[in-house]
């Protein structure tokens, strides 16, 4: 993207050693994508897993004095690898990494953020607590579900947006679109959702769930403003089983839409969500490689399916803040 | 409300001392309503204000063992207010007071809960720190503008709703009102909306500001939803200068609305907002006692201004923290 | 066991609330049998795992100014247990329980405890960390892989030794044996193993492992010391594959041995572990239920396994933790 | 002062990046001047207040890996000012910053630095501790009103004496003083007045408040020592309202004093002070800019008003400090 | 001293269950008859001095639940003595001890408390980190050589004065004084001889130390104040060699003193300082017990030595402090 | 050792500053050896003892900006040396070292390092939170007794071996051996005797102390293995009194052994241990200068002793450490 400063790159190895980049096992593919990007490689390392489960980790050469970034998103198994990512950043500081940053592009757990109703916890903040006391200085991840999880840190952190690959991609797509507009299937993503239509340059439709008279369970999906012979493009922040966005196709489409476009940026894709979603008429599922998405769930897309990478998004930020050049400049904020 | 255990009651001095309230300068009216529902008095200090500024405290009796609840509304002037609840805190928790609540009706900086922008403070979390490094042990607060805030803080907190005082009141006028409909003014409190039209068993609108066309700078406000000839209900949290309210008034005039009712928890009113909003034609402004609305504001309203005491509901949510009985089933949840 | 004292119980009620016993999925059983032997019911909450394998709770009643422990010990799914006991701590932690303690027959990674070797992690000082981060006060654990891990935590604990019940068996099956020795299959369990050999007034044996010759991968066990014509009993903490103990029968039935017994603690039993220790030539397998042992591998050994329930000694440990009783009596030490 | 070593200015750039002054709204000029003294720009923040109070801060350029200093004493309007000092901390550490050091030529609440009665705060250990959870890494202060202040930090710190620029300018004036005497109105400030004594070759008196015979609220000024026709130079650290300075100077006049010299290091001047200064028959005041002197009160002194500036002394500490050089030897200690 | 309610020490033993008195090694007499104060026994506990130094506790019965008091003075082998206390603290912190307090008559370092000199550590800072680290909640000590000392520590403490044992002595020996005056040999410790010029309502004189012309090296000491023919009353907090109070005397004598008293509070008494005061021409010496004087060194001062017992002052404290009643009110404050 | 990467330098230099190295008052010669292997000298300081036993710390020169190690092994006396120890620490973090390293040659209390009975301390963990709240933030330290201390620890340290020099030695002295076998008195040091095994290319014998049948207090020392005719090199971590190693060496020589070797890292020889070792039929004493051995001790020994010294390699490691290069990478591991 920006032309490195020669300067800068000698000044940061001085100060923090090299880049190290250590791929947990959720997300290899990404990983080695980052690794590309900044050209360097993946550290060597072995994860053992004991028939108890319990896992092992020995790193293959000496962290020591070095600037290290743990790459894991937390995908499925979940548990599993949100503790091998927490093993590795332990490991790495006790081996006497310089600087340890845990690189989530996806957060579990970001829904669980507040107290809503009595005696329920606030896993978010757990989370962030166990990043913390393993010994992470800094995190780095994507499209949080509420911003103020951040301040459920106690260290620094970027988060960065979908945002930055998708709006390219969808404003190449743009001129073969049809008048479109921007629906959000959750009045909660409403502003979120104003970017896309912003880079679009479309008007904005909602869809709300409201209860129906007298009877507490029944829920009727309103649809405020109007698709009617408009491409819709449907956008979201994740997409778990799928559910609610099924039911925003086929809403739409008893509107009277045309094509229809879903944009999400976290693929988690729960379950049975990919055949789901993949049988519904919508033209372009059109996502980011922050989970990813094992072949036989693509298969149910076939070519319907974009995913963007955040790949080269990640591996720059990575670089900034390893030669300590601004992050938000990358946006022009 | 609910009859006091005797046993409880016992239990809960052998556990904890008595309860203790020591008022801050911010809400003394409120906090002797919640001594009156309590059936103590307030404890005494002196505060005093040196010339420089520099506040000082001194308790009039000990605080040993006891259960202390410090008082403190982060009304005008904020910052002084703020570093005399904090002082507060410090002096109980070094008196050796078994435990600190800070009850603070209106928490401060809520709007300040995220970096949505590069190189900006997350000041609610330094607040939250502030209240922990000073030594509360608990918090007890009112509609925070993002239930996440729960989370900024280590320590566990009550976060109640204002809800629990207007509703009743919405309930006993509603049979006045004509064919009400329930408008936020802001599509981020739409779903916090929701419960007001529940209460009223009225349907909602929204306001939406949107873009216009080309031009960035301007703004068309957005009516979703129909209130012709109907009575408005428009509803928030707070209420600071009044500007988005004022012209969520004038639109929904526009669009034929009959009486507006103007509902909201906190009533800020920084400036001229008491002059400005009196000038409305609202028929009735309801709100509480969250922040104390001097005299001179008052008087602007006339007998339009129904402020509702949240002493009752924090004098209860005290006793019953102190007794170790449920908070959550006051509220049948 | 102990005759209660009154006046003991109401001190404590009065001081902690009444004992709130809340069982992880992990050990239902032995959860049940603890919550009888202190004749009070496990409290209600719900465990939700989303599709996406987020893990949600809910607390059926309030845990407000309760003294709570979570039983939960760490079987597989090892991760995901584990994070339901943290959840479930910050949870109670949140609702304001006066205590919170993490009972964890079984407590996982607990060979992970130092670097023996360069650039490995320690990762039971991770798990103690996390336990603490999420608000755990105390702990009550079970026979530590080495007992130096008390020191990973920063608040006090108790670990108890499953000798506690077995040993009462093993008096009491003495009789049958014919002239016993005890064996163990690890150099580092010996000074443990005494404590078998005092209970049965036996002498022991070690088998060892060692390398053979100039050839580093080669090894042989040696037995040091006389098992001909004599019964075995062969001890250890954990028995995990099974692996070792299974060469240990060999050896010691090479040199003679008459009837083995098999004692071990903790029943993990990993993979076929079940099948390949039920077709030794072993007489009897007492174990403990620190780990439940699952139907279909309980099959495998028919009537020759004998597993004694730890739930009274919890339960009492429990009872005395409640009361601030000393707990140390219990074993007249 | 000191010739900068070129080495050591590059190697400090490795490390911490370039220095960052970033100025307060309490001290605009003396900020101003400090980086006049570094070469070096301040560094560009919008500060907004909300019609609420509330503070808001935007850096305009990242702060990622940068030395960062933030110069803001504590004037008037204080708590306002102490909150936009710990915004800034919070802000530049959550924007990556490699260190923030608090710069506060002069520190509020400094005496109240103990319980030397029952139930009143240590509000300096707060301070303290409100700087340190911000996420200040260092701080630099002058003239601490207790030294024992900088054991209420854990992180380390400078205190500079005001001292230095002062003794200069006192030298310089010397031989125009007949027959210096140096004079402390406070008993509590006499050994810190012995240095004033050395710089002047001068000896010393000292006002004593003495309680009269039986009356418990009469309070006699006695002058121990001689001032008889003699110069006097009245010494302390800080003036707020000037009271006892005014007695002060009545009671050596009363002594025979010739002219009269009033130093200080911090011109609090709360109130009135000013006007009742300057009424006095003092010959000069000489103090320094650790807290801005409003040109109102200015006025009142016209030309008797000396203020030294600290400016190149602060600078030169953050010089060091940013480099990694020697404070101490600044000061031939 | 004040008749106990029988409630308050019901409700205490509710919350904190019993006092537990643990004496360390420096100081069984004090802690004795504080014990004998309070009625109740001193816990047993083992102490072994391991050939290489290493110290071992053993506690003969459980703390669990129980109001810990650890009585321990810093007298010599200081370091000893110290490690001694923190291993105290730390054992009773592990067995789930309810609280533990620090009872500490005379602290050590409190004359480390500030950098008044760069390159110099805050050792009283890191004595107290030392102190909460081990684990104690409270602390409770004597007459602090800089009252900031309490903002040193974050957990809350009483710092009580000799002064309540010793003012009731000398209002009864006042009656034999001729004319007393109070004379302090340290500028620093003016303000707090006051109370003793107080209590006897005696005039006040002061010893300074000042250095003679231009030579830095020669010291004079100047009495400031009238002496002749009157009785002496020499005060200060400490006597470490009491080479400054044997100049005093030597001072106040050759100005025409007629008998010499020394009150001073604790007596460290260091190397031959017993048999170097006894020399003096002083009438009487009196001082507390916060320090163990041996045999040997009480023989030097025969019937001059007046050692007056803080046992039941610190006994007292330890009782309001356990049953949550105000240790304020005990000296009228 | 290892040639010497000449931009590894440049660059650590850049980051942290210079090596200095403060050596306390515990080994000094051990100090002086390391200074001369990474060839600077010791920095200056002055330890002043008052007589009342209080120790303070003076720095001759900054250490703003370096990477300061602070080398004291916990040698007699033993308190004073660890306070000492803690109050370096502190003195170089308050003066803004860039990096504080405690080097411990000897690590005390490590064997109180588990409760393996009730109402004991884990002095380990205190002495490791002394040393992390002082602000040592790495360690470096030798043969722990238990590698899991390295967990008490929350900063990272390295452990080094005293094999590392001991084996290079033994390899040199094998051909002189006839026959040798390596032999542990202690059954928990059988692991690590496996090395020594390794490095002579020899057998292992075991002596275990055993219980005689009924009676509780009789032991019986028992050999495993065969030693007769044979050179027994007998080995352990440390050697206090010297009891345990006096018993196997007497019964090595009942059983027939031929020369003794007696191979230990650190040298505690408390009391008259060295009287009592020189005593017995050993061939050589062969240890290293972890401790100083004082020449009255040596003198017993005469040519029997035999120290390696372990700067060599504690500089090497302080070495790598500081330029941020492996030290696993110097044990091929």
């Amino acid at each position: 993207m920006i032309e490195l400063d020669q300067e800068s790159i000698k000044r940061s190895r001085m100060r923090y050693g090299e880049i190290q980049l250590y791929a947990g096992s959720a997300c290899p593919e990404l990983a080695q994508k980052i690794a590309n990007y900044l050209d360097v490689s993946l550290k060597g390392r072995d994860v053992i897993e004991f028939p108890n489960e319990n896992l092992f980790l020995k790193l293959h050469s000496s962290a020591r004095g070095q600037d290290c970034y743990v790459i894991q998103t937390h995908a499925t198994p979940l548990h599993r690898n949100l503790m091998e990512m927490l093993i590795m950043i332990q490991t790495l500081r006790l081996d006497y990494a310089s600087r340890v940053t845990a690189v989530m592009p996806y957060l579990a757990y970001s829904r669980s953020d507040k107290k809503d109703q009595p005696r329920v916890p606030i896993t978010a903040r757990l989370v962030a607590d166990m990043i913390e006391v393993a010994g992470a200085s800094r995190y780095i991840t994507m499209d949080l579900h509420a911003g103020q999880i951040q301040g459920f840190f106690t260290v620094p952190g970027d988060v960065l947006r979908g945002a930055h690959v998708l709006n390219p991609y969808l404003r190449k797509i743009r001129p073969q679109m049809k008048d479109p507009v921007v629906v959000t299937a959750d009045l909660g993503f409403a502003k979120k959702g104003r970017q896309y239509a912003h880079v679009l340059d479309a008007p904005m439709s909602f869809i709300e769930k409201r209860r129906i008279a007298n009877d507490a369970r029944a829920e009727a999906l309103t649809l405020i403003g109007d698709v009617n012979g408009k491409d819709v493009v449907l956008v979201d922040d994740e997409v778990d089983t799928g559910g609610t966005l099924a039911q925003a196709v086929k809403v739409v489409k008893e509107h009277g839409a045309a094509d229809v476009y879903m944009v999400f940026v976290h693929p988690v894709l729960s379950r049975n969500a990919s055949e789901r979603l993949a049988a519904l008429p919508v033209t372009e599922f059109i996502t980011t490689d922050t989970l990813p998405i094992p072949e036989q769930k693509r298969a149910f897309f076939g070519e319907r399916l974009t995913v963007l990478t955040v790949s080269q998004l990640l591996g720059e930020v990575i670089r900034r803040a390893h030669e300590g050049r601004s992050v938000g400049a990358m946006f022009n904020e």
